[in-house]
């Protein structure tokens, strides 16, 4: 069987919030003057519905709101769905997108250019009167879904909490000789037995020298004493995910060890701290930018600051140089600043935070950086 | 971080089965008298080139391959792959695609239309010179992956034993009061416990009731007595997916569930039967469903019969009624036949089968059938 996207879970968006999402996009489509979207990435469409299935397309109007599902889904999609249609299509889901086209006459619909593969595409267009002429959208449900409402946070908080008990709870196991990708294992295993979903990415834990790869995995490296250890984690949990990292010293660390670490720890309190409602993206990077280049590590930090956080683990805004996004109370984002020496090691810290309307934003992932070093 | 298609493995296709897989693709591209494909999805760019990463483009011609990838993955690449030339594209890897095909003056090149989404095809048109025509290629590749090499059937026999195992395992805790979600959780830490890299989908735990609803996952319901318990699931190794399902009943069975049970188990030993070189997928499919009618139950089965098994956990060929693609020897298949009774409960029996030259296939996941009843 296929996997899905989620797991049922007791935890559903309420009827006036999928309301409140609903009557977002339209207001965005009569901004665009879209008269139709049609909607086919299952996130958007969980997003939008609360219907969370693989299989399935939405239309959305300035009156009407439509869901189909294939025969797999009717009896979830109608417990789940809320402020739209459910319709069975028994004959493909875009033939029936099609049907409903023709029927009101369509001139103009939009679709998600970024969700649909190109075999897909000409499925639809085929499928759809010769008269509607289609439009690539873009990501429009993607900006709406940057401002997160009280029942995401909620369950972000919730995802972030979750994944800093398991890494505090497996501290104690984090000695020489374990081999990292049993720590990986522990990690999720423990998250699902706390009511995750499971991992919203696989779990990263980078030991010595591996840290300093920009790409690194649990292997079956062993931890040794005298190691930088990067643990990069999250838990999603009713379909929300959050990220976090933080890097441990198996040892007494000397005073390099001590100085990056401590340089790190700082650059991400200060690109937290810049994650202000009105602030630019960009001034959230610039923030640990500016942070690792008093130390003289700026050229260390080879990524970008952060990302948005919610349905998907990496989702808008992305938090990199220069970039213009104006952040806004209920962005969720990570501050992740990191620094990698090739031969030696890396040292990232990362938290997922919720801007609030004034002040300091508030950290979803609340595991200790200290005491961070493992004598 | 994003989550990875696969994780790092010590297991590596040999360079001789990597270009006998490039060899083919050039016949067949050779047949389609296609001069070039740019090959994006990240399966495809595995089974071809060794390189295991989740960005990358590849491209195939006569005479040359070519595997860009972006920063990130280029010390990774250069180690995986084999048998092209690995090129770290450093300013997007579409750009550097139209740079090769403007140098090589391609007049017609062949993209995967599944696997490019209509906003990343447009950037690959915009990158590209205005003077190549773009053909959609469809799934040459899945095509070619539908017939294992030898490195692919000791992987998904390796991930079907490791599935077969951790089923075999956690039956003693099997019994009334445990959770369907305690037990999908437990399967899955066991298999990577076992050195999997993972469930190759969500693993289905589905009780009474619940196990003939057609989408069923596992909850939090608990096991109660008297009840048929279905378990779907497969281990991922290497990147190799196994696909294994059993039903079994807590308490001594009535006529009525030993019939249903005997049904199916005959009805899927029948299609294992049927699975071999030269037979259709349809044939496979006809064995299941001709056994099931002779008791009267294949109104009840409501699917088709199976699907290939291989980077991916449903891959080509459907086993469905009519469906015309010869079996060959090489090919890995599912069989998997249920039958679902609403408001009562369903039975599904399925293993992955390795189709051999002659005889019967090899079952590759050989969790016993019998006992299924647990007093």
């Amino acid at each position: 069987m296929s996997a899905p996207l989620f797991r049922l879970t007791d935890a559903q968006p309420t009827t006036e919030l999928l309301a409140a999402r609903q009557q977002h996009l339209r207001t965005e489509l009569e901004k665009r003057r879209l008269p139709i979207l049609v909607v086919s990435s299952p996130v958007n469409i969980f997003y939008l519905t609360g219907f969370h299935g693989t299989a399935g397309v939405a239309l959305f109007d300035r009156f009407e709101a439509v869901v189909w599902v294939d025969p797999r889904y009717t009896l979830q999609a109608r417990d789940q769905a809320s402020g739209v249609e459910v319709i069975e299509a028994r004959t493909g889901l875009f033939k029936a997108v099609g049907r409903r086209l023709k029927k009101r006459r369509a001139r103009l619909a939009g679709y998600e250019d970024a969700h649909l593969s190109c075999a897909q595409f000409k499925n639809l267009e085929r499928e759809s009167p010769r008269t509607t002429r289609w439009q690539a959208a873009g990501g429009i449900v993607e900006e709406l879904r940057m401002v997160k409402d009280s029942y995401e946070t909620d369950r972000i908080r919730q995802a972030g909490h979750l994944t800093a008990e398991v890494l505090t709870e497996i501290i104690p196991g984090v000695r020489p000789g374990v081999r990292e990708s049993d720590l990986a294992v522990e990690l999720e295993y423990r998250m699902r037995r706390k009511g995750a979903d499971g991992a919203a990415f696989e779990t990263i834990v980078a030991s010595g020298v591996r840290g300093a790869l920009p790409h690194a995995r649990a292997s079956s490296k062993q931890l040794s004493a005298r190691e930088l250890v990067m643990f990069d984690l999250g838990a999603i949990l009713a379909g929300y995910a959050a990220d976090m990292t933080r890097t441990l010293y198996l040892g007494k660390p000397g005073l390099r060890v001590r100085n990056l670490h401590k340089a790190v720890v700082e650059a991400e309190r200060e690109a937290v701290e810049a994650a202000r409602h009105g602030a630019r993206a960009g001034d959230v990077d610039g923030a640990a930018r500016r942070s690792l280049k008093r130390r003289g590590l700026a050229d260390h930090f080879t990524h970008s600051t952060g990302h948005g956080v919610g349905l998907e683990v990496h989702e808008r805004p992305r938090l990199g140089r220069n970039e213009k996004t104006r952040l806004r109370a209920g962005f969720v984002v990570t501050a992740e600043p990191g620094i990698y020496l090739e031969g030696f090691g890396g040292v990232r810290v990362e938290d997922t935070v919720l801007v609030g309307t004034e002040g300091s934003p508030e950290i979803l992932t609340p595991a200790p950086k200290e005491p961070w070093f493992i004598e």
